[in-house]
């Protein structure tokens, strides 16, 4: 086998010099106003105008020289000529003289003559005027004309008036370079008649998937040729666009070189990086590098990170390239590490506000790869303390700690899982000369983004459809279906809230019981039942093919009782019945997957529940009920997720 | 005066519970994977399928059985046949049978026959093999042909594969109800093949700007009609962006019952809420209420609250309605506080992070008008304690408090004000009962979002190109031009970071200097300077209209200063020049106002500097230079703004 290995691998920190040597600048662009927000201004802007760009009322009432209501209060009203009214967006077309006043709209501009205002609060209708003489009113037939107003108090010269330029002057600095443009932001744009904002134009990172086996979303993978659905095109385009960049997404490139150069070279002209996602095989990665190495620039072949070795940075054509892994936690893990503040800073944003959390590692991680570890983790709140115990010693101490405690356990699901993100919340990053981390070690969690919340509820255990539709109601619970041995494992280890298990149980845990439900098992066959299966019985006799579930399932434990039971009735041992069952030892993890074998028609029946049956338009043969118990960390009772859980459990009417 | 009263005012509380009773929820959207990025599920999503949807290899190696590698070691290695390879993307044309191995690349599937793998770099190649019977290879070619592996490591069964469902099983919870998407779930989505998304419809909010004196920014205002820039509705769109709604600008509608009511109807007919922000003038308010009342339903008409007692709430045809007060700030304040929390949740946001800070209040501040006050406030960080004087035993008590120290000034330009929320950092709510807070008093202050951070450095003073070019290398720096007078009164009162003063000071404050720089003075005027003016006595003794500054200014101390000199000379009174000068009393806020009004024509000088003739391409007629002075608080000589301030300063060459 010809296997190209990675050249020296280079420290994570020469990594991130690497990337920031490359340019992803991506020049300026002019919005307009309504597209502004979150933008970032390229220049600053200054102000071009006057604002108000007049001497503006402030209230309604009257203006008036101030001069004229020094001394008046309630006793002694000043009495001032109403001559005329100004409304707001009307060119005034009377003046104040002495002894007038003139009513005016809040907002509207102040008469030649005044010099400030009194509110209509503070005034009195003082009836008809006798007019001493005649005053050319313009043909203007105002009601208020000859009218007289009492002032019941006195004001000094600009008092409720804006005075133009007050708000904002003329050549004054609006706003700095570099500022990203807030609603109020927007507020004083709008107020400076800027209609057109230049802002820094979004970096463009062009997404380019390497891999034969790649399927888009929307399409049918054939599982039998390996075809998986692409995931890094759509995540990584996610975490672009969350970085300020504007993702380009280009076909898939196959493996051969021809195509995957020209894909390359089209994003490379296009955009102002390149991000390829390898396919992980190595023939790919291969022809990557030579495709970059031979046509561009290649500065980095291979980082001392874990997860993300074979990371890939360099140039082609005038746009900056990295290569990102092709296992999808990788590829994020490399991204969201070294490309996101490369992204973030080409688009002028600042570094977001440090999200990191301190908590204590739940279990002993084992390392030492001389690498740098980026590792995902989960959080748990485990506190604060639930209330003391009325009777009894036990219960902790009290007041110890009464601020919310964190335990902090790896994500992992192995290489090539997609779900393993989107289960944590958080990284660890361990030194790479760094051999081990001890259980209840303090670490530090930088989180996924500012605002994630440690889930409310951490539940682990058996899949079930009754179990999903109780935790619909909840916010932000977690759940991972682990089955229900590894479960119980995890409770006794003290990690999560609640273990939901199934089945009969090998051995008591500690642990306090909020509830639970029975539900139906059995086989799952074709419609119509057409091998007519009634029981576990007909499979021993026949050549019927079966698909169990794995041993940490519920189920599999109840398929197993039952077959024991059946080994006494026909004093044969469990292991010859199974045996005689063709599939009994093969063991699926879904819960759906037997079901959906009978779909497909691998197999006549398959170990499962009549609700999937139901929900899947298929035959169902009940074999049992079993019980399924939710169980509780003693510690964790109180804990609002927990108590929601069973109230939940209880307002559903299970028992 | 026929004058509008508001009603019963309510409480806050009572208009988000009107605000509440109002459904203002838009249904469900079905959007492309790519757009799902930060939308809300509107339901679980289960997975419909397995992932990997097949027994998958996690490395490059050979694919075998493990019970044939038991006891190898470097030692004693297994050795076994190569009978063929699988690439990612195919179906395995060959079964491993006993003594045999496969082959095989990361992602590819497991043929039939293996139940593990081994990575290939615990193989070695043994050449090629004597075959002890003919085998048929179906035509294939393979180079691995009659080549054998030696293994030299144990593996278990399922070491190094991912089984079928492994990642995600077929019928588990994927994703809640109520997620808001993030990049890792779109991976997730991805890997289940989820190509289109049921998420919460964004509501859609429609605004509709009252009042006749507003133009849209890109327009030109006449000031002289007292015409000015529509502020409400970019600014309440963009906030209703930031909220998760999708705004829909309508419009301007004018004051009068008809149009009002037409463009009404139509935004509640297209939206799930309408916010008008009511032209200030009372009879446009009257208006908008009209036609809420009689036409659709007025459920709160006023509430207690500063700023924004005209504020209504109600429902109109099939959409809500609130109305907005017309101010700008008040309308923000208004919208923030009751309206953007029901469009969130009606977007299925969660409650962004509380983002709250505690600081002590610079000034006391009296209020006390029964109703809940809404103050916006900047911050200033006074902290950490500057490092200890080397000599002296001032310099506060080291220790005591390490944490970044915030004062918390009110921001308050006055009524009708747009520029005062760009200013402000947050909100300090005051308690209707509160008749006033004390300097010093600990307020907590409610950021306008959690990525607030107060400004690097608060200067306040006389506004100057060159300061704005020095501002320009720091990083969010606050200023705010109020002159040099009201400056140097803040920076005695221990306020701001810097003062930028200019001219002539009246006396001393206890401040360091930490730089300054020289500016010319003078008169702008027309191009080629037709009145052939030479100075303050061309002013006095013709009767050219000049424009001034107000007394606040640097510029005004300067040619008070010039004039004095002047009168000196004739042996005059100040005042008796100052009355001759036609103009010399009005004097303008803004620093370029004056050089503006000569560019209208309402003036024949204009005070100003020589930058700013030649900004806008006037004549300038230098009377003199004087001295910028930076003066800095001295207990805040240490804060990084201030330094880097002075570091611009000294780069820049000034002195």
């Amino acid at each position: 086998m010809d296997r190209k290995e990675f050249r020296d691998l280079v420290s994570p920190e020469a990594a991130h010099e690497a990337i920031e040597s490359l340019s992803l600048e991506g020049g300026i662009d002019r919005v307009p106003l309504e597209e502004a927000r979150s933008r970032v201004l390229v220049a600053r802007l200054d102000a071009e105008l006057d604002v108000p760009g007049f001497d503006r009322a402030s209230l309604d009432g009257y203006a008036l020289r101030a001069r004229e209501t020094f001394g008046a209060d309630e006793a002694d009203p000043a009495r001032l000529e109403v001559v005329g009214e100004v409304h707001a967006g009307e060119k005034p077309d009377v003046a104040v003289a002495e002894g007038e006043a003139v009513e005016i709209s809040t907002g509207a501009v102040m008469p030649s003559g005044a010099d400030a205002m009194v509110p209509v609060e503070q005034t009195d209708d003082a009836g008809a005027v006798e007019r001493t003489d005649e005053v050319d009113t313009g043909g203007r037939t105002d009601e208020t004309d000859g009218e007289a107003v009492l002032i019941r108090t006195a004001v000094a010269p600009g008092d409720n008036v804006m005075f133009a330029g007050a708000d904002v002057a003329a050549g004054e600095r609006a706003l700095g370079p570099r500022t990203q443009v807030t609603p109020r932001d927007i507020g004083l744009l709008s107020a400076l008649g800027i209609d057109e904002v230049p802002v820094r134009a979004r970096p463009r990172v062009g997404i380019v998937s390497t891999g034969d086996e790649l399927v888009r979303p929307g399409d049918d993978p054939a599982s039998d040729r390996g075809e998986i659905y692409d995931v890094n095109s759509y995540t990584i385009a996610a975490g672009v666009e969350d970085a300020g960049g504007e993702a380009v997404l280009y076909p898939h490139a196959g493996d051969d070189r021809e195509e995957m150069e020209r894909v390359l070279r089209e994003a490379a002209d296009e955009c102002d990086l390149v991000l390829s996602s390898g396919s992980t095989s190595a023939s790919a990665v291969d022809v990557i590098y030579r495709v970059i190495e031979e046509e561009g620039e290649l500065l980095v072949h291979g980082v001392a990170v874990k997860p993300g070795k074979p990371m890939l940075v360099g140039r082609l054509a005038d746009s900056a390239y990295v290569g990102l892994p092709g296992y999808p936690v990788s590829a994020m893990m490399v991204f969201r590490t070294f490309v996101a503040p490369a992204i973030r800073e080409a688009a002028g944003l600042p570094e977001p506000e440090s999200a990191t959390v301190t908590g204590r590692l739940a279990r002993r991680e084992r390392y030492g790869e001389g690498r740098l570890r980026l590792m995902p983790v989960g959080l748990v709140e485990t506190g604060p303390d639930e209330v003391a115990p009325v009777s009894g010693d036990g219960g902790g101490s009290p007041g110890v700690d009464q601020e919310t405690d964190l335990l902090v356990y790896p994500v992992d699901k192995g290489s090539g899982a997609t779900t393993s993100l989107a289960e944590a919340d958080g990284v660890v990053s361990v030194d790479a000369d760094t051999d081990y981390l001890e259980a209840g070690e303090a670490v530090d969690v930088q989180l996924f983004s500012p605002d994630v919340r440690p889930p409310t509820l951490l539940g682990v255990g058996e899949d079930d459809p009754t179990l999903n539709q109780l935790l619909d109601r909840l916010e932000r619970p977690r759940y991972l279906s682990v089955g229900s041995r590894p479960a119980l494992r995890q409770l006794r280890e003290g990690v999560p809230d609640i273990a939901v298990v199934a089945g009969p149980l090998d051995r008591e845990v500690d642990a306090e019981a909020i509830g639970g439900w029975h539900r139906e098992w059995g086989l799952v066959v074709r419609p119509g039942n057409p091998e007519e299966i009634e029981g576990l019985a007909d499979l021993i006799d026949s050549d019927l093919r079966f698909i169990n579930r794995t041993v940490d399932s519920g189920l599999r434990m109840s398929v197993e009782r039952a077959l024991e039971d059946l080994a006494d009735d026909r004093e044969a041992s469990q292991r010859e019945l199974a045996d005689a069952i063709d599939g009994f030892d093969l063991g699926l993890r879904a819960h759906e997957s037997p079901a959906r074998k009978v779909i497909s028609g691998d197999a006549d029946a398959g170990l499962g529940l009549a609700d999937t049956a139901d929900r899947l338009d298929l035959e169902f043969v009940p074999l049992g009920e079993q019980r399924i118990r939710v169980l509780a960390n003693p510690d964790r009772t109180a804990k609002a997720g927990v108590s929601d859980l069973q109230e939940a459990i209880e307002s559903a009417g299970l028992e």
